[in-house]
Parts: structure tokens; sequence; C-alpha cells
């Protein structure tokens, strides 16, 4: 006989949240990186700078560098005229000095000499040989970039906490470090499960469909900064999937297991969960997704999701990411979200918060939702729907908030 | 002399992009890839479904697989009841037939009898050993999982120039499909040039700035699904540039030289690219980023951004990226937008369009702009404003709109 044990008592999707935040375990452990890996990574340390970027003064525009009190008279009609004695290109070290009747040519980024305290900019100069014209009066420290005015010295330039873009990258280049101390990736174990799953490569026996769930649980987690690993398919007997899960939380930091929540399925993981560990809780008052399994076991949190794909997927996207990001140190996901109309009446059930997926084409939500069997729902859709679980019905041009993937 | 040849005409940002789109070259090679590292990749064919899914007609709930005619007359008050006769797991096959007197207990995803067409859900039934009561009647077909509802066979799964989400990863899943062909990565030859750039590691000698572009442009065309190669960096004389230039347009899709484009630093890349191709712009009314150039040779664009940090990432997101991601069959980058409170008088330029980098506080944006050098202005901004070349200034309390990184 199957043993279809009903789920209990249904929580909404809020309470699964509270429960899923109390209980996730923030992954601590940490890892130097080089600058190239570190996109996308989180800061594990604070980091200061040791000296001062620019580490000298330097010309901000290509020009002529000079006293500033030389020019101050200088106007289009009345121009003053200086000596030009150097040429500093960037990279050059200026090697005279100036008096308020001289001047140097300066490219951009080149260092400033210490005689001079201003950048003419070429456009306000003419030129003839060594006689360099000045139209314009300019205020000391004009088109110069001072010592340290992008990075001083001591300043705190990467937070902890913060994940590492482009810009933050160049920091550190900026600053003449090779690497940084982030939080390792969150180990994420993926348990294949079902007798009716058949892996990629196999000949489909009769009542099998293949294995969907490892490969978009997988690529979503990889994308979201977890580290996938995948077990193998496993049988789904007591034994063998108590073998399985005491070895994954031993290996990582939170297991999901894709299949084998659902009533019908003999109930067998809550039965391990609640020999080794804690039930947290079993059923969401979500749909699909209604028969999600939380539990715990030496620390380490249990995810049993539907087995059926869309309802896999759905709840990798909204119980599974939330907890990953959180446990590695990344902020929760912007969500993007727009407003259209619905092109097509949708009737919902009391009392289950309903995730709808929907196409978005000139302005309009259509209805991608087959079934949560389903993965075409999802590949075909643009973004869902949420409908609360007091909401029936929502009628057919009515604005909805479509949230995009 | 340092040759400072002014920039010819500035070109509007919006003609900069138009030369830019007119000008690239579609990367149109392909290559096939493993399903788990599909995330982000293009597709480069269109796919079809070559068998149906479910393949069989299955069970949507758990239940009881019945012919719907034998439960009519079924309700709450005056139920009816029915002798089951097997059951059947997902997985299993059916051995057994049923008649108006019978059902069978079926699991989730398991598959139908081909004598049933109907499962009632195990909520409208109650059961004492083999007898089955049924509380409510359904009609056919209800709770039943057609055989290619999901796919069916011939059907387009994925279409071309499509990117891969984890549930189209599973659409291929679900069709045994363990690879797709997709576009190959645009390789983007990235030069970093400058007398003052010390490579990291190296000492600093005086009038030196550690090379900061390298980096942050090799880990935004990495995000953005480009392939960067690094070259070392170049001495800036004509013929140690020239060669690498003349390697690269054989070796990748595109070229991006960081530095060396101002007028100060002796124009040696459009003297180059004037000899072995033809110059497109030289000089874009935007600041930071002013003396941007670009040119073609052999088929190969070159983007010359300039040397300064914060002028060369500002082109990468702003000119590079567009031009990569087209190049790579990606859709444009999905601008995410806030309106906040200008928390501080921001003076422009007129005739310049500037990209003016800030921090979103509280629903105020404070400037995070310091000069374009600083990659700071970078590293701690949120995101941007744009003011428009007509505009010389925005007042405090003014509502911007910030695009955020």
């Amino acid at each position: 006989m199957i043993d279809m044990r009903p789920l209990k008592s249904l929580i909404s999707l809020e309470q699964a949240h509270e429960i899923l935040f109390n209980n996730l375990k923030i992954c601590e452990e940490t890892e130097r990186i080089p600058l190239l890996e570190l996109s996308n990574r989180v800061s594990a340390e604070e980091i200061k700078a040791e000296f001062n970027v620019p580490p000298f003064r330097r010309a901000a525009m290509d020009g002529y560098a000079v006293k500033a009190s030389s020019t101050f008279q200088a106007t289009d009609s009345n121009p003053i005229y200086l000596e030009c004695i150097e040429e500093i290109h960037a990279g050059d070290v200026p090697t005279k000095s100036i008096d308020e009747t001289q001047c140097m040519e300066i490219a951009t980024g080149a260092m400033l000499p210490d005689s001079a305290d201003c950048v003419v900019p070429v456009e306000y100069t003419n030129r003839e040989k060594n006689k360099i014209e000045i139209l314009k009066g300019f205020a000391p420290h004009s088109n110069v970039s001072q010592e340290g005015v992008d990075i001083h010295r001591g300043e705190i330039v990467i937070p902890q906490e913060v994940v590492f873009t482009p810009a933050r990258i160049g920091v550190l280049a900026a600053l003449n470090r090779k690497d940084a101390l982030v939080y390792r990736k969150v180990k994420v174990a993926v348990i294949p499960t079902g007798r009716e799953i058949a892996p990629l490569g196999s000949e489909l026996k009769p009542g099998q469909v293949y294995d969907i769930n490892t490969y978009t649980l997988t690529t979503l987690i990889a994308q979201h900064g977890g580290e996938p690993v995948v077990y193998d398919l496993v049988e789904d007997s007591f034994e063998a999937l108590e073998s399985v899960i005491l070895d994954a939380v031993t290996k990582t930091d939170i297991v999901v297991i894709g299949g084998g929540s659902s009533v019908g399925e003999r109930d067998i993981n809550v039965d391990i969960i609640e020999k080794h560990g804690t039930v947290l809780f079993h059923g969401i008052q979500i749909r699909p997704g209604k028969p999600t399994l939380c539990g715990k076991i030496q620390d380490i949190m249990i995810l049993n999701l539907p087995g059926y794909p869309t309802s896999c997927l759905t709840n990798g996207y909204i119980n599974l990411l939330p907890v990953l990001r959180k446990m590695s140190h990344l902020p929760p996901v912007t969500k993007r979200k727009i407003q259209v109309k619905l092109a097509k009446k949708i009737v919902s059930r009391l009392g289950r918060h309903q995730i709808f997926t929907v196409m978005v084409n000139d302005e309009y939500a259509f209805p991608a939702y087959k079934e949560s069997g389903a993965i075409t729902s999802m590949a075909l859709a643009d973004g869902y729907i949420e409908i609360p679980d007091n909401c029936d019905l929502i009628d057919k041009n009515e604005i909805v908030e479509v949230t995009l993937f």
C-alpha cells in the first residue's frame, strides 16, 4: 500500500521563510582568490590602502604646467607668454624647475613638477616653437590631481561583506593587490531521486521520464554563487536515501533533494530526517510546491523539493535561492517587476498562494502555466505573477505585477 | 614635443553607437556545450522535440485511478465504494485493468492504467482495507496529465537566439539531450599600454601608477559572456603597439586598448589604425571618456578607451558592453533605474554628455565622482546619472534617474 499520509498542517510562505532564515547556517569559511576570479564573490575582510593613489600630483588634462599666479592676468584679448622649458610625458619625472616666466608641456597623468601648481589645458593656449601663448587665467590647483585624491593611505577601500564588481577589483589593482579574502562558495548537495526518473543517456523504461531537476537545480545554484555537488540518482529506498543524505551532510553546507517529498512517495525522507535530526516543516500553502519538506541533520539544512519539475524549480527560485544567497553573504536577488494587463482570466484556489508563470507580450501577460509537471511552463515564461491565498480569480484586463525571471 | 593634435570633431554618444553598431561583426561560429555549462549561453539552433513529454498519461495528484463515470453519483452524503485492486507507484507499469466497480491507488507522476481516465485525489476518499469510499464525482481527464501535455513531438522547444536559463536547460534534459549548439564566446583582446603604467607586483617607479584597466576590463568582459585575451603591458612605441595590435586582430574578434587614446599620448594608435585600416571616430561628446577612439583593421574593430581608470571603465560599460553583447547574440543589458532626489548641486558642462557616478542612500543620490582618474568614483558608486549635453546644472533636491550598476 502506498503510504499516503496527508501533509499535517500547511504553513504560509512567510512562515516557511522565517523558519528557513532562522535555521540556515551562514558560511564563515574564507579563501584567497586572485583578482581576475573575484567577480561576484563577497569580501571577507576590510581592505585598507597602504599608500596614496595617485602617489604623486599629476596633470588631469593635456596642457602646460605653470605657476597659477603667472596666468592670473591672461585673457583672450590680452594673452601672456611663457617659455616652455621641458616636456613631461605620462611616466616621466620632471627634471627642471619653472619660474613665473616659464612652463612645461605636460600630458594627462604625468607627474607635475614641484615648482608648478596648475595645468593650463591645451585648448586655452597657442604655441610657436617654445613660446606658449596663454589665453585664460587659472586658479592654483586647477586641472591637477592631488596626491591621494583617489585613495588616501589608511582609507578603507573595500569594506567587509561587499560583492566584488569590476570597479572594486580595479581598486585592488590600484593598490597592487593580487588577491583578496572572500567567503568560500556554499556547497549544495543535489540529490535526485524517484523511481520514475531515468538518468540522461539511458533508455526510458515504460512509466519513466528523464531527470530534469538535477539540471535545473544545478545551473540555478551555480548562477547564484553556489557550488553544486551532484549525486547520482538514488533509488528511493530508506537505506539508499539514508546513506546518501548522511554522506551529504558531512560534505556539504546544505542538502537539496529533488523529488520524494510528496505524500504518495512514502515519506521516506521525513522518516530519515526524524531519525537523524528534526523536521522543521512539511507542506507550504503554495502552488506549485505544496509538499516542500525542510529539516535539519547535524546543523545542516535539508530541503526536499517536490519532484515535479516546475514545482521543483519554482521552489528553487522561491525558497532555495534566498537561503543560498544568505548563506553565501550575497544580497537578496534584485527582482525586476513590471505591471501589465492580464490577457486571460485566471482561476486560483482560496487558501493557496499561487505562483503563476506568464509570457509578456505587447503590455499583456499571457498564461504560460501548463501544470506543475511541465518544465515548459517555466522555459517559455518571462516571469510570474503571485496570486495571494485570499484571491480566487483575476479577471481579464486586470493589472498584474509580473516578477521577471 | 608632445604631439598634442586636438581631437578633430567630437561626435555625440548616439552617433558613436550608430557607428559602433554598423561596424561590429556578429560572431556566427558555434560550438557544442554540455548541459551543465549552458547557463547564459545563446542557442545557435532551433531544437525540436523528438518525443512526447510526458511519454505516457500520468497521475497529476496522489489518489485513485478510476473510470470517471463510476464516480459521477458520488457525494459527501452519498458516497460510492470501489475495490482497490492494485497500487501504482511512480515508475511502475500497471498490470491489471479496472472495471466500473474497481480502482487503483496511484501516486503523482505514475502511469495511469489504460482502463482509467481520471484520478480521484486522496483528500476526497476514505479507505478501509481495499474498500475505497469516494466522496465526490469527477469528470473524465480530471487530475490526469495527458501524454505530451508538457512537450509534444515535433514542437520547437528552444528557438534559435535564446539565452539558456535553468528552465530551458531543464527542457533539454527532459528530451534526453546532453548538449546544445551555442555561439562561441567572443574573444576580446585587452591590451594595456602607457608609460606611466606598472604591472601588478612590480615596484612603482616615480611617476608610475599600477595597471587598473586590465583588471576592470577583463572582469567586465567575462561577466558579460566574452572571453578576454589579456596581453602584457605594451611599451607605447609605434613599433611595439603595431606589432601587438596586428597580432590581436588575427587572434580575436575585437581589440580593446586601455590607454593611449588621448591627444597627449602622441596619437600612436590613430596612426597605426590609419596605416592598416580605417579610423571610424576619435572623440565623443561624453565625460568621462572624450578621447575614445574607434577603428577597424581587417574587419576587426579596435576600441581604444582612455587610460584614466574611471574613463576607461565608464566607456567599458557605455560603449564596449553593448557592442560585445550584440556580437555575442546576447540581449542588451537590462538597466535597473530608480528615481531619487539629488543631495547636492551638480555643475556640468554644456555640450558634453556627462556620466556622473552617485551613491544612493535614503532616497537621495550623493555624488561619488571624484575625477576621471579615480577608480573609487566607480567602486563606491551604486550607479550613475546622465546629464545631457544641453544641461549645465542640476540643483539640490531635483529628481534624478539613477541607472544602477
